[in-house]
């Protein structure tokens, strides 16, 4: 088994977290974003997508997207539980988990995708032309607060962002406030409830990874 | 146990599937997205985020996320599976649920939601206000262009699109599929293996719902 990775990309950084709070270890091999290595054909034969992170499992399959690498790994490792126990809890990682990814992830990649030049003609991920467009980069302002206030509200009353226990989803808004300073959102600042979660999950060891 | 609904839009339609396949009978509550009942604040405290389907369950939980619900209702009625079986079908079915409403869900509906005068001020689900932008129409056809096209490379060689049994992932493309009518993307005639796939499950009788 192993991860196709970059370092300073935030969804590789998401299975990496969770491969730390499993306690297990998993080779990394780097994909150099910032030279476009994900858009070889080397690498489109392994994920046609064009997308890190890609889990190589020891039967010869590449799974893409953070939460099916998670999920395959919880499968193989269940302990400590990132997934939730029983029903309720399981459905509520997985609906915070849709929730960040959809709303979150979306609006901060949007202003950055849009306003960066190392991401013109790069809006999306993968391997289609897209320009940049520089009054998305507002709309994606919007979003984003519209997003971490509804975070805010929910853990005004939840410890963590999906219930009572840390999970999967919390790995994910994690990595998005951190991937938040690259648009320059502080997005802590007037959040007193996401400050306090986020004073909280980022001091666990795994977080450096 | 009750599902908030709206017989149109197509989220719903793959929670309405997804329990006909499953053989049970969960009462529908409706939502009517054309009078713009998801953003009254009745409904806005069952779900702040403004959307349907929701899931309210027995002991009081709404759920949001089609995939958060289907998997909740698959733990309590595991028969017929539709998530896979096995760490390595099932990661299967969440990759490719995750890359359809990624790539796929996102870019039919960024057609829609920039063209449609139904849509004027709602470019997003839920209850923000973000003005249409017409040339972001060309930019989700493109975006659907490629998705489908990488469907219709999966489909080649496997049956269903996460592998060789029919899963929550099929039900999620299948309804897309069927939106895409609503922007006028005749996405089937130039791919013959979606064709195919296709034909064989939109035959399947939970179909109708």
């Amino acid at each position: 088994m192993r991860l196709f990775d970059f370092h300073r990309a935030p969804n590789p950084r998401r299975v990496r977290i969770f491969i730390a709070e499993k306690g297990i270890e998993v080779p990394l091999v780097n994909v150099n974003l910032f030279q476009m290595e994900q858009l070889t054909p080397e690498f489109r034969a392994i994920n046609p997508g064009g997308t890190v992170p890609v889990l190589e499992t020891d039967d010869g399959l590449y799974i893409t997207e953070c939460i099916a690498i998670c999920r395959y790994l919880e499968t193989l490792h269940p302990e400590p539980c990132l997934f939730g126990k029983g029903a309720s809890a399981e459905a509520q990682v997985l609906m915070w988990n849709g929730i960040i990814e959809h709303e979150g992830f979306h609006a901060v990649a949007e202003m950055l995708r849009n306003w960066s030049p190392g991401f013109r003609n790069r809006v999306f991920p993968g391997p289609q032309d897209i320009a940049q467009m520089p009054e998305l980069i507002e709309r994606g302002r919007k979003r984003s607060a519209q997003f971490f206030d509804r975070c805010e509200q929910r853990l005004l009353d939840s410890q963590f962002i999906a219930g009572d226990r840390f999970s999967v989803a919390d790995i994910a808004l994690l990595t998005l406030v951190d991937f938040s300073d690259w648009v320059e959102l502080d997005v802590r600042a007037s959040r007193p409830d996401l400050d306090r979660w986020y004073q909280g999950v980022s001091g666990r060891p795994s977080m450096g990874a």
